[in-house]
């Protein structure tokens, strides 16, 4: 026993001094409910260790108002949520990562913006607003300013120049000037203490290399380019004359935000003392700039030119980029914005999305569960634990079913065809206020028939956003796909293949927002001079490929042309 | 209790005195599944004795091909039925009852027509037909003749004169001449063999006063002038040019068929020794000419001038009444039929209908109750048996449970709008190729939420029914209501009744089609000398009458609104 502690403690050296020469970067990865820290070898894109911090205060519903579409985010349910996963992770990893780590860098949801004092601090955290949702992160699926997207969309058409055309031309109520408007103009407190606003994406950084003064802090060109109309062409933001037409109440804030924007392969400085310590960290390690978790995803998936990089969850967010002198001055309508390094630096990134995709199946399971929960829930025929869990086992397993099912339905057998419009439409030609559909029932049309024509329509509406790439002048090579849904369901991807007729790559990693955003540490810490250089090393690769399948590609083209039709009337005429 | 014995025999005795002098009459209804007699009380109305008969072959799924939508029954299902209800209805009346029947009348579904060999027997109980469905009954509801229709409706435009037009103008599958060319398309044994065709609420009748032939036995105005194309104004059924025109096989069979027809207050003629021996009841008991169940429903709900009789089930049969002098030669367009005396003799009948009401409310069932079906009844957790009582207790309450549900939601809260053409659309204007639809649908469109939708859905297109009777210059002045739904569902009721802005009588009978065949018995008994007069003694009045709520009729004119526009833009677009 005592020799092999021995041999164990010569091992143990051994894997330190091994690892004394190997470098690691943290992708810190902020999604909806929570954040993930992962640590990642350099050399090979190891994933060595991981941790997940659930936000407390968000999990308890507190500063939301889900009714009426209010969804806002404490500043500690983050600052918690950094220490703790970052540390965690370390203590996870084998001995020495923590001092060959070179580089931190964060993705985070957006546009997620909050207004802060003049030293950076966001209004939440200053005595007085500590319970304010108005003085806290404006989520980015809040919807408070939906008024305020409109007026933005009006005088925009009106304006001698359209500031939302970088951004697809539609203003959204998702993103930084509604939301930050919404608020001033609801509370007058909060507009009196607002010096300026900053995007998560950017607050993170700012707050670890110890520069959060809003004039200075360096600001991530994925946030300022999609969502807040900023653009070399105008100059940086929009004119100062634009926003004081649009209200009185944002006269000066423009002078208080930015003018130059970076892109994520640059530093934002260097790990202050206090958090080195708080992290257990070197002082030397490099903070990069931030960008939007999708984008570092995509990243993370290995995104190549004129691959559409397609996240795949209860939405979806479509990436492409493309080489800046082939897209040149070309505007594409109707996306959600062609920023200028966005995804990856020097690439034109171009940005699309559905508004519902898996939340479309997740919506017709919680309609075939209501009498589960609403019947079944209430027999007094068995005991309460067994009822749960039957409850919980059969809820639990109808996607499956209804996928298995579903597949064996011939194509176009059923007749249905449904549009995937559900929560509005994100792309092409952005409009929220449209609504789902189904057409062709008959008494026949079952639940997996129903399912099928769902899925159908969900995969309509990526080929939507792919024809208005193609249509704007923009070509497509392939499709790869991250995300749950792309991990998860066959049945899904495989029609999602037919209908597009290219063929989808599945991406490796299980986080590969998190991975993308090491990859961007590492390009910041100077380990790779190019991002792209970052994925061939650091990449996870591909897990599976769906091909079309010749046969059914041409039986869809007959149904996608259905679903437009129906689209076109539902659009137009309802 | 010996005393109490004899005060009974007393009891017995007097009502026997008593029953002497009362006087009854036998409704014979054939329905879908099963046939059911009644004996009333010409008197009261009072239902004495009651008894049903499931068809045993039919039951067994005999003869039908579902899925292409073939359903016959054989004669013999009748004939058995025929025996049994009255033998066993006379066993559960008091004494004396069958000494007093004066008369039997008979409805049955249509158009159910059959082949009949020269002596009016129909082939599939003539040698070498016994197990030949197309030598059975063609059950109204079997759509084998779509193309057949179709012919007959291309070549009714084309003719000189449009015998489609006293039945709306557009010839159905579910029709006569469309399942007899049909069958005799299809079977040249059968083709060869028949020698002319009955409808099943004819032959019946014929059967019981003995007239069979083909050539002589009375046919049924109802039957003949709503499915056959039967019309005064033709001189009887379309012209024999016409028919060949159609298809040279029908030559000669025009001659072979009728050229009269009798309302219902006509004797077909008096019980055979035969059957009165079979049954037990007097050869003096008069048989009525027979009719459509719906429309002896209609009598039996005590239908009355320009009040739409309504029977709401699986589907609607929508029926109208006006003297024939305020009805003259006008056509109504897109309804199923107007003909003199088909529902009350002497009265313009009008008839239209919608293909699903309460088959709309099953369907979205059906769909509910997938993961029971198909998930939970695969669970482990629990035995068989409670599991089978745990499915079944949960499916019998989602209708109301959904209802109870729905009823809370408040009108055009939802934004969903249904159209209620699942089973094709039967009126105004018959299209069997439309299919239903569901727009506005979002995220948070729950079950109860589609369910009311689906409810207002069925409510709008009896509201479309009324509308287009008026708008063809037919007024409505109420409604009375009988059928399952009518009965079953206030939820549903008071939705028909805001929608239609109209009073809905609910029939209080539970046997209106039986109850209205019986009061049509007394008519050919004699005992009346109107329909009207026999439902005012035997009728058994309204049990609930449902009044619209003013605040509701004005929401739901904005949501037909939009469902007409929906219904258009699917009817011509998709």
């Amino acid at each position: 026993m005592i020799i092999g502690r021995d041999v164990n403690s010569d091992l143990c050296l051994s894997n330190k001094n091994k690892n004394m020469s190997i470098k690691y970067t943290i992708g810190l990865d902020y999604g909806t409910d929570s954040v993930r820290s992962l640590i990642v070898n350099v050399e090979t894109g190891e994933e060595v260790a991981s941790a997940v911090f659930n936000y407390p205060r968000w999990q308890r519903g507190m500063y939301c108002d889900a009714p009426n579409n209010r969804f806002r985010q404490h500043p500690k349910d983050y600052l918690e949520g950094l220490e703790y996963t970052i540390v965690e992770a370390l203590k996870q990893a084998p001995q020495g990562v923590a001092e060959n780590v070179l580089g931190i860098s964060v993705d985070t949801t957006g546009s997620t913006p909050i207004t802060v004092d003049e030293k950076g601090i966001p209004l939440s955290l200053t005595p007085g607003f500590e319970e304010n949702p108005n003085a806290m992160f404006v989520l980015w699926k809040d919807h408070t300013g939906v008024k305020e997207a409109e007026e933005i969309n009006e005088l925009s058409k009106k304006w001698e120049v359209d500031f939302t055309k970088f951004e697809g031309g539609i203003y959204s109520s998702e993103w930084f000037w509604a939301k930050l408007l919404h608020v001033i103009r609801e509370d007058a407190g909060v507009f009196r203490a607002a010096y300026s606003w900053v995007e998560h994406c950017d607050w993170i950084p700012a707050l670890l290399s110890g520069n959060t003064n809003p004039k200075t802090l360096k600001r991530s060109r994925c946030a300022a380019g999609h969502k807040a109309m900023w653009h070399e062409a105008f100059g940086g933001l929009p004119s100062e004359e634009f926003l004081v037409a649009l209200d009185p109440l944002l006269s000066g804030l423009r002078d208080r935000l930015f003018k130059e924007t970076y892109t994520c392969d640059v530093a934002a400085g260097k790990l202050t003392e206090e958090w080195a310590e708080k992290l257990g960290l070197s002082k030397d390690v490099v903070i990069g700039v931030g960008a939007f978790d999708a984008h570092l995803g995509a990243v993370g998936a290995e995104i190549e030119p004129y691959y559409v990089s397609k996240v795949m969850g209860t939405s979806t967010c479509d990436m492409l980029i493309a080489p800046m002198e082939e897209v040149g001055d070309k505007l594409v309508n109707g996306i959600c914005g062609q920023v200028d390094g966005s995804i990856v630096p020097g690439m034109m990134g171009l940005e699309a999305g559905q508004s519902a995709f898996g939340d479309i199946y997740a919506w017709f399971k919680s309609i075939l569960e209501w009498p589960l929960k609403n019947i079944l829930a209430e027999s007094e025929l068995i005991d309460e634990a067994t009822k749960q869990k039957l409850i919980e086992e059969t809820s639990d397993k109808i996607i499956a079913k209804l996928s298995s099912a579903a597949a064996k339905i011939p194509i176009a057998e059923s007749g249905i065809v449904a549009l995937d419009w559900m929560n509005g439409r994100r792309t092409p030609d952005a409009n929220q206020a449209l609504k789902g559909a189904i057409a062709g029932l008959n008494l026949g049309s079952d639940a997996p028939r129903i399912f099928r024509a769902l899925v159908e329509a969900t995969a309509f509406g990526s080929k939507a956003i792919n024809d208005r790439f193609i249509a704007e002048g923009v070509r497509i090579d392939g499709v790869i796909a991250l995300g749950g849904v792309a991990k998860k369901s066959p049945f899904v991807m495989q029609i999602v293949a037919d209908v597009l007729d290219m063929p989808i790559k599945v991406a490796r990693s299980e986080q590969a927002c998190a991975l993308g955003t090491a990859m961007a540490a590492a390009v910041v810490a100077g380990v790779y001079s190019s991002t792209a250089e970052a994925q061939r090393k650091m990449g996870s690769g591909i897990e599976t490929e769906y091909h079309p399948i010749p046969e059914n590609v041409e039986k869809y083209k007959g149904l996608y042309e259905q679903y437009a039709k129906f689209g076109k009337l539902v659009e137009f005429n309802l």
